[in-house]
């Protein structure tokens, strides 16, 4: 493959798809999800584990606190290393596993869902390759459509991700998806936002950055923090509002970008204190997300959606910066160093 | 309270004291620990879910293992914020929900064993004040007994919290607790360890550090990673070594230092492909744990224990790292900026 003409031109591409990619998904996934949420309501599954790494893990991230604040079911993430290093089989009953791979490929996810489902789980592949081995080792599958993704740093796979899993629950709960119609111009308003290029300058020589949310928004802190670790090689940290408190505060220092990712609702109203203690500490705080009353105005204003569909959108701000910031620094965001585009891990 | 007369005094008595709280909880838990554990087994619950924030989540993460590894169980953590923020109590029949706070106090967490205690889970509270308002919210409780902890950062209460927990999964499975036993001799034998005091020297001008860890030192690499945070300010970061593979391996370079957890076992010799990738990074990897063939000799060799309980010990010399990286850099471990003891966060 011939290295592109500009820096980053990839990922770009990927962002900009991103509304094209909803509206797919829209309009193609609508029976697919149907069914597999009448599979999974005829199984009444009393406790959800998810399995997931990378970008994928904070999908699975969205999903957990979907099922909880959604569902009132209790639900957790899983460590794969059980079933791959310790060779244990959970018991799992009336556990609904749902696998997040955008590749479908590591070694892990698959030996564990295999594991998950011999322990009598339901099990669920959430793949972008409907021929993938998770999606064979898996009774239940939902395709992405989200298209060959081809930068390294996942961008449209992952909203594609968190939108085909939204419409999941919405149907489980006997919702009839209605409120994700309005997300395909939100996405556009956001891929145009030019507000974003202004942070970028200001943290282009930034080595450490600290990325905090709560609810809904604490997997795009996550995600956050992970495209600017992967594509700027930045030392980016991510917390809940609430675990900052509990320690990593004290590293906070007027040297600190802080970015803080706000959905509207009580997730966002939940970030004040905390935003107040870290502008104590001196941190020098930027929001992307919602403006919310009596806390600071937001730097990149996300456009408002519902708070279950937020990080849908308030992501794309983030993704932007960091490929603004990869570029600016000379790096490819495209391929970084170091890294593939599938990563196998045992 | 007066300063202490040398900074960190505070936290290195605590950090010293571990084996002496590890005798007593050996001496004076057991009837309290068998009792928890026969009245769990009767219970006899499907799924356990664990709720704590900062260090006591980190022995969360540790009974998460214990329960998957040891009883193969599924299990995972609570999102606090889904009961505080969104107000929704889960449907938690056949749920073992674990509290976990040395103090007992934050109102997230009273909140939240409240809701599942309502939702039918069994709860129990893992707290070192047996007084506490989440004892009184919780049908069980277990006590630490790890004494008054006065250093901001948590030292003894994290392993005081390991080796009770470890006990109550053993006596749960039926064992007899035995291999605990050679516990205090052990760390003693840590806390005496003078090698780590070269790897603080090493790493004294540091403003970034990645810790890493697979399995049962996964836990080890996030408390170690909160240690260096909370006390010497650092970025420090901490990846399970599957995760780090997923993306933040492209943040390493020749300035990086690289800190791994290794446990003997299977969850050590697992690191050895992903140390391979960091150093080909040009990572400054160090190892502090167990001597595992081909893979690199341990800076601070841990003293060999069952892989189960190897993090109970493997953490004592983080702590000291912590600590004396602390006070070389001027800080104030027992009091680091902008924390104080009990965090209540909402």
């Amino acid at each position: 493959m011939n290295e592109p003409a500009t820096l980053g031109a990839i990922m770009a591409a990927e962002i900009a798809e991103q509304p094209a990619v909803f509206d797919r998904i829209l309009l193609e996934s609508a029976a697919q999800i149907r069914r597999v949420a009448e599979k999974i309501e005829r199984a009444r599954p009393r406790f959800v584990v998810i399995a997931a790494r990378g970008t994928s893990d904070h999908a699975a991230l969205y999903l957990k606190y979907l099922v909880e604040v959604g569902l009132g079911l209790p639900a957790g993430l899983a460590s794969p290393s059980t079933v791959t290093t310790f060779r244990v089989s959970p018991h799992a009953k009336d556990v609904l596993w749902v696998a997040v791979s955008q590749s479908g490929g590591s070694p892990d996810l698959i030996a564990s869902t295999r594991a998950a489902r011999t322990g009598g789980a339901l099990t669920l592949a959430v793949t972008n390759n409907p021929a993938s081995a998770l999606r064979d080792a898996s009774e239940l599958g939902l395709d992405l459509r989200a298209g060959v993704e081809r930068a390294v740093a996942a961008t449209k796979t992952y909203t594609a991700t968190l939108l085909t899993l939204w419409l999941l629950v919405d149907a489980w709960r006997g919702g009839d998806g209605q409120a994700a119609r309005e997300l395909p111009p939100l996405a556009e308003k956001a891929v145009g936002d030019e507000a974003v290029v202004e942070l970028a300058n200001r943290f282009r020589f930034a080595e450490r950055m600290l990325v905090t949310g709560r609810g809904f928004s604490y997997p795009t802190a996550r995600e956050a923090a992970l495209k600017l670790m992967e594509t700027s090689y930045l030392g980016a940290q991510a917390f809940s509002g609430a675990d900052l408190l509990h320690g990593p505060l004290a590293m906070v220092d007027p040297g600190q970008p802080v970015l803080a990712a706000l959905s509207p609702g009580a997730g966002g109203e939940a970030m004040g204190p905390v935003l107040d203690r870290v502008k104590e500490r001196g941190g020098d705080v930027h929001v992307i997300g919602a403006r919310i009353p009596g806390l600071p105005s937001p730097d990149v204003e996300v456009p408002f959606t519902i708070p279950e569909l937020s990080p849908l959108i308030e992501i794309i701000p983030f993704q932007r910066l960091a490929l603004s910031m990869a570029v600016a620094r000379g790096h490819n965001p495209d391929s970084p160093r170091g890294l593939s585009k599938v990563t196998q891990t045992l």
